[in-house]
């Protein structure tokens, strides 16, 4: 017995998601068709309507709706400090900090030769022209503190020096309410060294 | 800043699938606009699609695109033969096998009352309508070796001896190309209890 047609492009289908293999996709169609019809018409529209509206910043980068995403376009953000960001959704998670007025530069991914992903994939040429603009005065890298993401703060860093920027890290160091017997040592040695005079 | 409304509806619409929170829903966001635009509206069409023209079929309950799926309306069927499974992925599963030539009942579940789910919710008034109807002779019962697929099968079992058919549940052992040393000891002690005269 073969699985009526639309269920099977269905389930292929899910497998562009990631992290989905054909088990998991069988049962998110199932589970999808027995138990949450109405979702999945719901996720089939939204779905087509992010991909046929969402674009990226000219500026920054990041998903927008318009030509220039709300962050650029706002007249009240200090324009000469620059924050670079992996993701989309780490400028979200600064800009839930509300502590950071300046703009943002996303990369959309992070250096990774062995993935392929040099710095033309991560848009360092279109980067490096706004290093060069003479607005922006100081660089802040806010790129993971993973290996790929520490490399990539080091590169950039290096074209932001070169153009006489300053240049900063974020901190490494214990969380907010975090306690030392439940911190990984490797960052209570970087909170040590990182520390500040009071 | 706010997200895109579009990225954000997005977003909601993805928590609809099974285990994605609100994090891995902005993760799968992000990619399928990043890196899978196309896949993703060939996802949309093809769960609206899927959607549309799924449903169940009149007589064993498995999902197909017409009024009784291709097993139930194949004439080389033994119709003497019901087999009773939990889902349409379990159903494809027993075809696989290409062993079983008899007829299907998918309960769409199984019985679990903490969750709300009684006989009727798994359609066992329409079973039951099927076990009396003097074609059936054996029922086959295929739930999983869950406790709540055990329980399913002992309350079925019950239906289908007091309609006076013969019943039988698939059988515990080891896995084929199993080993002893690496199998669990339950499943062991279920392989010794139902061995088999040679």
């Amino acid at each position: 017995m073969k699985t009526p047609s639309s269920l099977d492009s269905l389930i292929q289908a899910l497998r562009c998601l990631p992290g989905v293999g054909p088990k998991s996709a069988q049962r998110i169609a199932y589970h999808l068709l027995q138990r949450d019809q109405r979702g999945a018409m719901q996720l089939a529209e939204s779905m087509k309507n992010a991909v046929e509206r969402i674009r990226h910043c000219g500026q920054c980068n990041t998903f927008t709706e318009t030509e220039v995403c709300e962050v650029c376009a706002s007249a009240r953000r200090d324009q000469s400090l620059l924050c670079v960001v992996e993701t989309p959704g780490d400028l979200v998670m600064m800009e839930q900090t509300q502590s950071y007025r300046g703009l943002y530069f996303v990369l959309m991914g992070r250096l990774s030769p062995l993935d392929g992903i040099g710095p033309r994939e991560i848009h360092l040429d279109r980067l490096q022209k706004r290093l060069a603009d003479g607005i922006v005065q100081e660089v802040i890298l806010a790129t993971n503190f993973t290996v790929e993401g520490e490399a990539t703060a080091h590169y950039i860093g290096e074209l932001a020096a070169d153009a006489g920027l300053r240049v900063s890290r974020i901190a490494r160091g214990l969380p907010v309410g975090g306690e030392l017997e439940h911190v990984d040592s490797g960052t209570l040695a970087q909170a040590l060294i990182e520390r500040r005079s009071l």
